[in-house]
């Protein structure tokens, strides 16, 4: 199991784009929620597939990830709950850190949002202009509540 | 994923017991059920462990099985619905099939429940005397709603 420890932010302005190293299609579903679990599969650039089952709440979850066969992510799909969640995944060098910009399409084509994963709760990584809002916590940015109710409404 | 083709039975008597070639404890217990799907996690002899996903319902069944680390099962266990179900499994080998019965421990002692495994739904294997009622299909006792809603009531 991993900790899962991360911050998350609507996106300002595109200044990103330019320093992106890395890009990823993710497509993911999710096949079970409750408020305090899930268990999601992810596409990767459909080649492999990961499930997922995150337990607990907030800033601080646990994170068990298992590879699996993409053959069985694309017949658990018929077995999902919720939309078919697509975004472009760039990945944003921040010093130790790095930011995960999810560009979504779709059904939650127009959402931007940008996550830092960081490895202690004390962690204070610089955090770049392009970065909004904070949503850290704010369960209607929940990638299990977007799949399932979709695009939040504004406050 | 491997398509689950199974018969259910209460059991008559103790006549398996002397056919027994092979026996598991086994500790298992759910993290999600709804009508169509479930996942569970089940521990064998203390040593290993397995996530498995079941999708739709009745007699034939979609199952997806995943090796996860002991550790990780230990502490999904903390996430668990219901209660932790634990029982021995006996295996008494039935021609080409192989007749599994579980000894159910802990809030559902007293329960035996027998299983064959059939490789295609139109498989018929030689019924042997110990097996009663059938109950393939009966929801009351599928090992979900044993786990959530412990023994069943008399009809």
């Amino acid at each position: 199991m991993a900790r899962e420890i991360e911050r998350k932010f609507l996106v300002a302005n595109d200044d990103w784009r330019s320093k992106v190293t890395e890009t990823a299609r993710l497509a993911q579903f999710y096949l079970f929620t409750r408020p305090d679990a899930s268990v999601r599969v992810r596409i990767r650039d459909e080649t492999s597939a990961r499930l997922t089952i995150k337990t607990g709440s907030g800033a601080d979850r646990g994170e068990f990830e298992y590879d699996i066969p993409l053959d069985d992510a694309e017949t658990l799909r018929e077995s999902r709950i919720g939309n078919l969640v697509e975004k472009t995944r760039h990945i944003v060098p921040l010093g130790a850190w790095r930011v995960e910009v999810d560009v979504f399409e779709g059904v939650l084509a127009g959402l931007v949002l940008a996550e830092i994963e960081l490895t202690d709760i004390t962690d204070e990584p610089p955090l770049p202009a392009f970065l909004g809002r904070e949503v850290t916590g704010d369960p209607r940015f929940l990638n299990a509540r977007l799949a399932l109710y979709g695009l939040p409404v504004a406050d």
